[in-house]
C-alpha cells in the first residue's frame, strides 16, 4: 500500500471527509436510527432496508460483485456528451472536484464538473422510514446551462435471499404504478404482502423508467444504460422483471442559478383492508404524507437539523478530554457512533456480512449494551427484553434472533453456552448506567411463548444456572456449539463437505469439551448476578450463587492452569486445548483475559480519564453494584 | 422486436449458428452428459459444476446481474492496444467476424479482428470430469503478429448459495496452488472437503493471476481487468477473498500460422487419506492424469470425434420424416437433445433456475423419461430406482431430490399428490420402451433408508395407492400442496409476508381441495397399473386396482363434470375451481386433457408418422401392455 492519503477527520464537523473516490475498498457509513436504514459506500452505492436486511430489502445489491460495489442510489448528469455521476461511480467520469463526508447517520457528496457543482446529502430524518436524499445542482458559470438528470433505485423483491435464486419466480412478479413524479414499487402487494415502497422527486418529471433492461439495456452497465447515454427516457412500465425507478428531468440553469431536487425513497405499510383504493389501485394516503413532510428545501433542511441535534445530544452525555487529539476523537466520537451503529444492526448488514445470513445475535447484542446504553437507555432497556424474550426456560439461547419478527432463529445453530452469561452482562451494565432496577421486575416471556412469562430476574437466575446445569468432567463449563471463539466448535466432526461447522450436528451427547473462557466469564458475570441479588435483597440467592461461583473458581485453579497459564479447553475426549503440551496451539488470549481476575469492573471503568458524563438527563447516574 | 436475424439452423451439423452477438437475451447450450456439465452462452457466459449446481459449483455465476450474463470463460486477446474477446463479451470490442454455433454437447465461437482469427470448441468429453477449451489462434496476414493472451475463470467456493451470501467466512478461505501451467483451486481442501479443481493449458505460461482483485481491480470490470489492460500479469497468489485462474501467454504467429491451446477445467475427488503428498501440498495425481488425456490436438480431436458419434448414436434411434423440415428439425435433433438435458438437470439449471432453489424433481424426472428412454434406457431405469428410493412408505414424494446425494430434500415442501402416480407413469414408459419387466424386482428402499427395500412393484402399489388413500368429501383425491399446476395452492391461506407460497404451512387437516387433474391422471396411470398386474401375473390386484379406477371414473362422471367442462378442483371449504359458475377462472387445461379420454397411449403415439424406430439395440422394442 502507498502512503497516499484518500482522506482525513474534521472534528469539528464529526466527520470523515474523503477526498478520493478510488478508495482502496469502499468506505461505507450507516443512514438511519430506529427502522429505516440504508447502508451508503463513498461512491454512493449500498441499499436499504426496513428493520429486517433479509426479511426487507428495499433495494437490490449484489455483494462481491465486479466491479466491486456497483449498484446504488444513482444520479446521472447528461451534459451534453457528458454523462457523469456525483459520487464518480458508475460512470467514473473524472471530475474536477469531488469530496465525500461521512457524518452522523448522514453522508454528504459535493462534486463538480465543467462548472456545474452537485451536492447530495443523503439522509435518514428520525421518526421516519425513508431516506432523503437533497440533490443541489449549482451553474458556476456565466452561461445558461442545459442538463439532463436521471435519477436511479433498482428495486429488491423485498427478500434478499430469495432474490438471488429464484428467478422463475421473481421475474414474474414485480409490479409498478407511476402516478404524477412518484414511482411505487408494490411487488406481490396485490397478494400476500401488505407493503410497498416509493420513490419521489418534489418536481414535476419530465419522463420515467421502471423496467431495468429498458433503462439499462443487456449489453451495458450502470455505467452506461441506454436511456441515459441516449438522453431519452423510455417511459417504461415494467410487469415483472426488474422493476427499477428512474425520474427524468430536464434542468435549465441560469448563471450562478442553484436548485434542489429532493428525492424520498420510501417503505409504507397498509392495514389489511386499506390497502387498495380501486382494484389494482394502491392506497397511496402514507407515501404522499411522507413526501409532503421533505417537499421542500426548508423541511428538508428543519429534518436534517433535529438529525444533528439528536446526535448533538448523544455524544454530548460522555466526552473526554484527554489531550490527546485521536483518543478524543475515538471516544467521543466514532468509536460511540459504531456502538450506535451496532446497537441497530448487530452486525447484521455491511459490506462482508450481507444481511441474509444471520439477525441479531444474542451474545452480541449483549455485550455490545455496554457501548451505548448511556447514550439511549430507553432503548437498551427494551432489546435486553427483546433479546431475553427468546431464551429457553433451560437457560440455553437461540444464538440469533430475526430483527423483523424478534423471534429466534436457528439457521445458524444454537447452543453456544456462553450466551446466557451475557444477558446477565448486558443487563448488570444497564442497571449500573441506569439504576433502573425495575427492569429486573419486568415480565417476559421464554421462547416468545404468551404465558411463560417470568420477571426479568428469573431469566439471569436460569442464564446463572444454565452454566450451574453444564458442567463438564472437571466441573468446568461445557462448551457447546461454541463459545465466543465461534469457531472452535470442539463437538463438531463433520467429514461431509456440505455440511457448514454452523449447522453439523453437534455431537454434544457424551461429550467432555469444556471451555475455559465460559468458566471465566461465569464468575464474573457471576459475582455481578451475586452482587445484584444482594442490592435486590435476595440474599438467599446471593449465599446459593456464591457457592457456585467458587466452587469454579476452585475448579479453574485445579484444572484450568496449566503452570504458566489459562487452559482454553478440553476437548471432545477430554485432552488439553491451550496447553504447553500441544504441539500447537499453546495459548489462547479468552481465557486469559477471562480467568485472570474478576473481569473489567464496568462503573470503574472511566474513573481515571478526565470524563464528563453528563447526568443532565436525571436517570443516568452510574451504580456501582 | 424487429425482424432482425439473429442466427439460423445448420441441419446438416445439427447445430444453431449465431451470427450476431447481441442475441435479444443469451442464447445458451448445456455441456456434459455425466457428471460434469457446463452452461455456456453465445457470448461464453456461464458456468460449471460437478453433479449437483448447487453443492458442487466450480465456477462462479452472477445471475440477474448488470450487464446480463457477465462473467464466464474468457479469453482475452490483446493486440497492440486492442482487446478482444473471442465471444465478443465481456470487452465488447466491435469484431471483424463473429459466429457461435451450439451443436450437441458441444459449443464453437469463431470470430476475427484485423486479420487475426480466434476459434474456441468447448465441450465436456465424455467419461470425464473436466470441460476441454480448445483455442485456435490463427494469423491471416501477411506479417508476423504479436499478441498477448489471457485466460480467465473465477472459482466458486463450492456451495453456490453460501458463496453468495456469508463473506466473513468466503474472504477468508479461497487457497489455491500454480505448478507449472495448472493452477489450482484447493479452497477448504485442507479441511473438510476432498475435491479440488484446476484449470490448465498445454503450453508454459509467462504468467499468471489467482487473485482476482489484483487482475481485475476494484474499479474495473470483467470488460477492462487491470492485469490485461496494462498486458501485465501481476503473478498473483490467492490468499482469501475471490480466487481466479487466469494464465497469461505471449503469442507470436508467423504469417499464416495457426495455432492450438488446449486449456481444460477440471475437477477432483482423492480418498481422504491420499489427499496430500506433503504438507499443504495436494495430490495433483489425478488432474495430471485428465489434463495428460487432453494434452495435444489430436488427442482432442479424438476425444470431440467420440461425443460426436455419441450422439449420432442417440440420435439415431428414432427420427422421422414427415416432408416438413421443420418438424424434422424439431422431433430428431433439438427435441431429443432438450429431453436428454433434461435428463441430466431435470431443470435444476438454466439461466432463469439459478441451480440453487431446487434439486431433480420427483414429478419432472418422471415425466421427462418418455422423451430419453429411447436413448438411453439404462440410464433411465437408474433414474426410475433413483427417484423411487426416495418415496415414503405411505407412497408420499419428496417433491425433490439433490443430484449429488440422491437424498430427497424437503426445502420446497412436500405433499404434492400427483407425484405419486408420476413413478407409474415414468415405469411404465421404461418398460414399454424396454420390454424390461426386471426392474419391477428391483430392490427399492423407501426414504433411502437401508432395510426398507421391497421389489420396484410394491413402489407402484404404494402410489396406486396413495391416491386410494387420500380421497376427499367427492371421493376425489385430495390435492395436498399442488399437483401439476404447482402455484395452485388450495390450502394455503398465509398473511405472512415472509412465507413462500411453497413452504408456508399447508392446511390439509380437515382440507376438503380435490384435484380433478389428479382424478385423470389416477385413471390413466391406474389402467396402465392394472395392465401390468395383469401382465405379470397379479390377476388379484389387478381386480383390486380396477375397482378403485372405476370408482373414480363414476366420482368424475358424478361430482367432477360441470355440464359442459371437467372442474378443475374444489378447494379448502369444498367450492368448486374452474366452474362456469366462477366469475374468474372457469375452466382450466390440465383438467380437461387428463380427463377426457384415458390419455396418451404411449405406444401408439408414433404410429401415424413415418418413424424410423431403430431397434439394432436389441433390448429396445416397444411394448403394449
Amino acid at each position: 500500500m502507498s502512503n497516499k492519503k484518500y482522506g482525513h477527520f474534521d472534528d469539528q464537523s464529526r466527520e470523515y471527509v474523503i477526498t478520493d473516490p478510488c478508495t482502496p475498498w469502499p468506505w461505507i457509513n450507516y443512514l438511519g436510527n430506529e427502522d429505516f436504514f440504508s447502508l451508503i459506500s463513498n461512491t454512493a452505492g449500498g441499499y436499504s432496508f426496513y428493520k429486517d436486511a433479509k426479511f426487507r430489502r428495499i433495494t437490490r445489491y449484489r455483494y462481491n460483485n465486479v466491479p466491486m460495489d456497483n449498484g446504488g442510489r444513482y444520479f446521472y448528469i447528461k451534459d451534453g456528451d457528458t454523462v457523469w455521476n456525483p459520487g464518480w461511480k458508475p460512470c467514473k467520469t473524472p471530475l474536477d472536484f469531488y469530496e465525500c463526508r461521512h457524518g452522523m447517520s448522514y453522508t454528504r457528496i459535493t462534486s463538480r464538473k465543467d462548472g456545474i457543482e452537485a451536492g447530495v446529502l443523503f439522509f435518514v430524518p428520525l421518526k421516519s422510514w425513508c431516506e432523503v436524499q437533497k440533490l443541489t445542482l449549482t451553474n458556476t458559470t456565466d452561461a445558461v446551462r442545459r442538463l439532463q438528470l436521471f435519477s436511479f433505485e433498482e428495486w429488491c423483491l423485498w427478500n434478499a435471499a430469495t432474490d438471488m435464486e429464484n428467478f422463475q419466480r421473481n421475474f414474474s412478479t414485480g409490479e409498478v404504478e407511476i402516478e404524477g413524479s412518484v414511482i411505487y414499487h408494490k411487488t406481490e402487494y396485490r397478494e400476500r404482502r401488505n407493503h410497498y415502497a416509493f420513490y419521489s422527486v418534489n418536481t414535476p418529471i419530465d419522463g420515467y423508467d421502471t423496467d431495468r433492461e429498458t433503462f439499462v439495456g443487456l449489453y451495458n452497465g450502470f455505467d452506461a444504460p441506454d436511456a441515459v447515454m441516449e438522453g431519452r427516457p423510455r417511459n417504461s412500465h415494467a410487469h415483472g422483471w426488474s422493476p427499477i425507478a428512474s425520474h427524468y428531468i430536464e434542468v435549465e440553469l441560469q448563471p450562478g442559478e442553484s436548485r434542489d431536487f429532493i428525492f424520498v425513497l420510501g417503505y409504507v405499510e397498509n392495514a389489511q383492508e386499506e390497502k387498495f383504493i380501486a382494484p389494482q389501485v394502491i392506497n397511496k394516503e402514507k407515501a404522499k404524507a411522507a413526501i409532503a413532510l421533505y417537499d421542500t428545501t426548508e423541511k428538508v433542511d428543519a429534518a436534517f437539523q433535529a438529525l444533528n441535534e439528536y446526535w448533538d445530544r448523544l455524544l454530548d452525555i460522555y466526552v473526554v478530554d484527554t489531550g490527546n487529539d485521536k483518543l478524543d476523537r475515538m471516544v467521543n466520537i466514532w468509536n460511540q457512533y459504531q456502538c450506535m451503529v451496532t446497537f441497530n444492526m448487530s452486525r447484521s448488514a455491511s459490506f462482508f456480512e450481507s444481511g441474509i445470513g444471520r439477525g441479531m445475535g444474542f451474545r452480541d447484542s449483549n455485550q455490545d449494551l455496554v457501548g451505548f446504553v448511556h447514550q439511549i437507555p430507553e432503548r437498551a432497556r427494551q432489546r435486553i427484553i427483546d433479546i431475553a424474550s427468546t431464551q429457553f426456560p433451560d437457560g440455553g439461547c437461540y444464538h440469533q434472533y430475526q430483527p423483523l419478527t424478534k423471534r429466534g432463529n436457528n439457521d445458524i445453530g444454537g447452543g453456544f453456552n456462553d450466551d446466557p452469561c451475557w444477558l446477565i452482562f448486558g443487563t448488570v451494565a444497564y442497571i449500573k448506567e441506569t439504576g433502573d432496577f425495575s427492569i429486573l421486575d419486568e415480565l417476559v416471556p421464554f421462547d416468545n411463548q404468551p404465558g411463560s412469562e417470568v420477571p426479568l430476574m428469573e431469566h439471569l437466575r436460569v442464564s446463572f444456572d444454565h452454566v450451574v446445569n453444564n458442567l463438564g468432567p472437571h466441573c468446568l463449563p461445557l462448551i457447546g456449539r461454541a463459545d465466543w471463539n465461534d469457531c472452535l466448535n470442539l463437538n463438531c466432526f463433520s467429514w461431509d463437505p456440505n455440511e457448514s461447522f454452523q449447522t453439523t450436528e453437534n455431537k454434544t451427547e457424551g461429550s467432555k469439551a469444556e471451555s475455559l473462557m465460559i468458566a471465566g466469564l461465569f464468575v464474573v458475570t457471576g459475582n455481578e448476578y451475586i452482587a445484584l441479588c444482594r442490592r435486590v435483597g435476595e440474599e438467599e440467592e446471593a449465599e446459593r450463587a456464591s457457592k457456585h461461583v467458587a466452587e469454579m473458581v476452585e475448579a479453574v485453579k485445579r484444572d484450568g492452569w496449566d503452570g504458566e497459564w489459562y487452559l482454553r479447553a478440553y476437548d471432545y475426549y477430554g485432552r488439553k486445548i491451550g496447553s504447553k503440551e500441544n504441539e500447537e496451539a499453546q495459548i489462547f488470549i479468552e481465557s486469559q483475559g477471562w480467568c485472570s481476575g474478576e473481569g473489567p469492573r464496568l462503573c470503574e471503568g472511566t474513573s481515571g480519564m478526565r470524563a464528563r458524563h453528563r447526568t443532565q438527563q436525571s436517570r443516568l447516574h452510574q451504580v456501582c453494584l
